[in-house]
């Protein structure tokens, strides 16, 4: 699914900041379609300012009177929600939703909705949902910015859907972890070096060249920096003689 | 590992808004500890107006004057952010970042440090650091609002560690990750050392110091292997004189 078929709802806002902060959240994430169903604040200066430059998001929003308005064309609807109803609805972790939307195709869309800062969204609203989506929080201290709510869903759909192309630059063959045959030649010329030096005595070697063994292939280490590092052992050993 | 072992470190915060949206968005996922590194604004009003009921994070924050001292017990160090350098450092994604955690037991400390609003952090301060998160985004508006980032990666973590995590093995201090102060000792004397075998001229160091950085903080050194590596060092010394 493409993330222009995603819709974030916010159902009765309060207070235009969460309204641009919203904005900028989704537009970080790609994410454009904006749905403000019976606003209680206006959309001006404030929201433009926390919007930050998401200024197309706020500008081509639409505005309901009415949830079952702003859903209507959609073939999923989510209710984002911390709080649980008498009757539980089916609950999705966000990572759940994001490999939802994943597995669904370009045919669908779909709406993310948001209920009012204090009180969340209606039980009436949350049953025209399919489903619910509750965010992980601190049990003690739960409820999160609705902005802030917002950025999390999206990161995750973002995370998933919007990230399949990966770039292209391919790294240098230099900065690519070693074969291990060159990583090899590092660990006996070091063992060579430290010997020479008296640091590492041939009869008694210890735990010595196993730690730095460890150490060294733990990192991978890429062709350059063996490089390096050999070009040290050599400088080290013109100073012995 | 725990919640309680993680630091959030923010460095010349601007805007006490988003220390205040910062501190809720890290107690919403269970984590209190908040380090403000030069902060270039008051905490006040405007931070706890921000914070809605999130003051314990902000009452017990710490303050520090530069970031080696705001790391200084941590043997994890992730910079968050955005900005590519033409040393690229080694890289997580948030959800790596939070499986790196929960690989970890509860001896360690990890700070997670987040730059200036408008500038992010200046490459001197990545490069106190193990490793980057980056968080993905919209690539033609990558800019997110910075409690937004904090909430994003606090989230992933939270969603991870949240739940109980079984007792593990307690390893040996000294074969666990050592506090970037001793690792940053170990790259001084190495420099040092580097320097008088002729190796590296301090004129014109060029990129090689920057390299072996890179390579000994993504390997996360132990304590016995700073032990091994600064004793080698101090061999090569003596047979210098």
């Amino acid at each position: 699914m493409k993330l222009q078929n995603i819709k974030i709802v916010m159902v009765g806002t309060t207070h235009p900041g969460n309204i641009g902060a919203a904005a900028r959240a989704m537009n970080n994430m790609g994410i454009s379609h904006l749905s403000l169903v019976a606003p209680q604040c206006p959309v001006g200066e404030t929201a433009y300012a926390r919007a930050s430059g998401a200024n197309g998001v706020l500008d081509n929003r639409e505005t309901c009177d009415d949830l079952p308005r702003a859903i209507e064309n959609c073939s999923l609807v989510v209710a984002a929600s911390a709080r649980r109803r008498s009757l539980p609805w089916p609950e999705l972790s966000p990572a759940e939703l994001a490999l939802k939307l994943d597995s669904m195709d370009d045919s669908n869309h779909v709406a993310l909705v948001f209920g009012r800062e204090h009180s969340g969204l209606t039980n009436e609203e949350i049953q025209l949902c399919n489903q619910m989506v509750c965010i992980p929080a601190n049990p003690e201290f739960s409820s999160l910015n609705l902005a802030s709510a917002i950025q999390i869903l999206c990161y995750e759909i973002y995370a998933r859907l919007g990230t399949a192309v990966p770039p292209g630059k391919v790294p240098d063959a230099h900065d690519l972890p070693a074969p291990s045959a060159e990583v090899e030649g590092y660990i006996r010329h070091l063992q060579t070096t430290l010997e020479c030096c008296g640091y590492l005595d041939p009869e008694q070697p210890g735990m010595i060249m196993q730690r730095l063994r460890r150490l060294y292939l733990r990192s991978q280490l890429t062709r350059n920096e063996i490089n390096i590092l050999r070009g040290m052992l050599t400088a080290i050993e013109k100073q012995q003689n």
